[in-house]
């Protein structure tokens, strides 16, 4: 076990061997601790290898010169310049922060990026300024869209955060696929089958084998098959491209660029990078915060009341699963996987700083 | 099969002697002809007989004061005043667009209001003015939030229109549900079952029953159950829910008044009316249109050439379906059911106006 004040600092002694300023360092590195927080291991530690090597080919900008390109009063198209996404990100949902602030909502598209790590985060940096957040984000291309096979889409992930008044934060922060990425990976690794709805063969049929993706298969969008809907999980995944990517002017769909070292930059660029998109609605350009909040109160309270289902003991308002794992997790520690402390040993032998390899 | 022209001029006719004025009951018409057209007879016709009960309910208001009650550049929140839905939400996309001209995006949460029609309408009409257009609403609670069996949610369902060049436009509309409440009925009309999915028994264990609903079961959000991503068909459903009724002050969630006079006006009340949620976003406050558009035509290119699946022969882009049916439906002239000539026929005599019963 871990603290987060001791992955805190090793994790911002990373970036800065790295080359990144201590204002860049910090700010990508929180993010990484939030996600280990909220219980997003997949997104945590795990994936400190992946920016490390992607440094190691230069396919990171750790100094970066990151600027709004083009711009109307409650919008902007923010450029990355290559620079880690978490820095991107973060810059850029405070860039749709400041332009609520005089235009009542802000909306940056953003390209030239890279893996940015939980929407949920930049999604939450809106609520202690009494906003409402929003983000997406554009990911590696595993998805077909309905009635196809080609992997055109990545996971698609959406957050939105909402203030309330007692009550903790609404906070939703989804994949627009019916599972994570990482979900099929362990699955597979486990030997184990997975429901149908989630994957299908090469030939578009549905299939149980997690591992079918390395046979030429592929991800379904949320609601699986047509018959269940998947087409309107095509239409979200979608959605969340076009706002992120041609609005930007990323690369969208199946040229988004990997998020790890091990696999090629791809050949055919239809734009700059990875493309994020991020919105802020302040509340009292809606109605008085106290309004709106008491308001939210009455809804959380409403959804809370609902009756369980069988074998179901409470009714869960988005954002409570991860506000619980914070909480015990802040208390218990952050349990790292022995392999990614190995991979993290290596990081801090290759670049000089200590890491305390726990096994 | 009548002519859209004909069907244009008798649905403005019975708007008008309820009591619209001209310019009203065009612009409700409007919608209820595009949703004939479009191929979403759910929405067209059939729905005639609703606003003509609920206006001799006097649960609708045919002269409305709607107005902006609250406002920031790039915002608003719009009161219905109890109007027909679809022009209370034209009117509010309308000011959606115009916030849009100046602050470069625009978005406008509406109460007060009532049902509306198809959420894609008021999406395209942000496309002549080179701009994307976005849509939500809530609807009659019939949807049961993740672990649940209460009917909190309605079928909410969203819609986003962006302009391409050459090509057509996106237009992805959809509910945030495996299937629409109306195919359910057909379903239980026709005796048969459906699919594991789209709804529950009052208990919350997994119903292939379409009549299910009549015995205190509920629909399932998109996805289905847990397993399969439902909890995410949830976050969105709830979202929908939040923008529409919870910023502009409406009825959110069950609170949602009924679209029918057979069912009776709910005790207990949190808001006004209905409520809505419209966007629109300037597309030159991201890029230049020709800049989008082309990039836009490369995305529909790109998606249109992916694989299709074993046993289909092409992938679509999200409006082609209701596109083709426009073209077709133009040209062949619109099919109303029976039933629905007949409530067609018994509005006419009442209101001492002709109609053309074709039988």
């Amino acid at each position: 076990m871990y603290t987060a004040e001791y992955l805190e600092k090793f994790t911002r002694n990373v970036f800065e061997k790295m080359g990144c300023s201590p204002e860049d360092a910090k700010m990508a590195t929180d993010v990484f601790i939030a996600a280990e927080l909220r219980g997003y291991s997949s997104h945590g530690m795990i994936r400190i290898k992946d920016y490390f090597q992607l440094w190691q080919a230069k396919r990171i900008n750790v100094s970066p010169d990151i600027k709004i390109v083009h711009e109307s009063p409650s919008t902007a198209v923010v450029d990355g310049d290559g620079a880690i996404g978490m820095i991107a990100a973060t810059k850029s949902m405070e860039i749709a922060i400041e332009k609520a602030k005089t235009a009542g909502t802000g909306w940056v598209s953003t390209r030239g990026s890279n893996h940015f790590g939980i929407a949920g985060y930049y999604s939450m940096m809106a609520l202690e300024h009494d906003m409402i957040g929003i983000c997406m984000t554009i990911a590696n291309p595993l998805v077909a869209p309905t009635f196809s096979v080609s992997q055109m889409l990545g996971t698609n992930p959406i957050a939105v955060a909402v203030p309330a008044g007692i009550h903790p934060p609404f906070v939703a922060d989804f994949s627009t696929t019916p599972i994570a990425r990482g979900k099929l990976a362990v699955a597979g690794k486990m030997g184990e089958s997975v429901p149908l709805g989630y994957v299908q063969d090469a030939e578009g049929t549905p299939s149980t084998n997690p591992d079918i993706l390395k046979e030429g298969g592929s991800m379904l969008t949320l609601g699986g098959t047509r018959e269940q809907g998947g087409h309107k999980g095509y239409c979200m995944s979608a959605i969340v491209d076009i706002f992120s990517a041609v609005l930007s002017g990323a690369n969208f769909g199946p040229f988004c660029p990997p998020s790890v070292a091990y696999l090629p930059v791809k050949e055919e660029k239809v734009g700059e990078g990875t493309g994020h998109f991020f919105g802020a609605m302040r509340i009292d350009a809606f109605q008085t915060p106290d309004a709106f909040k008491s308001q939210m109160d009455k809804w959380i309270e409403t959804f809370r009341a609902a009756k369980p289902a069988k074998g179901h003991d409470r009714v869960l308002i988005p954002g409570d699963p991860e506000r619980e794992n914070e909480e015990r997790i802040s208390k218990e520690g952050i349990n790292v996987l022995v392999p990614v402390q190995k991979e993290m040993k290596e990081i801090a032998d290759e670049l000089g700083i200590e890491f305390d390899y726990q096994g």
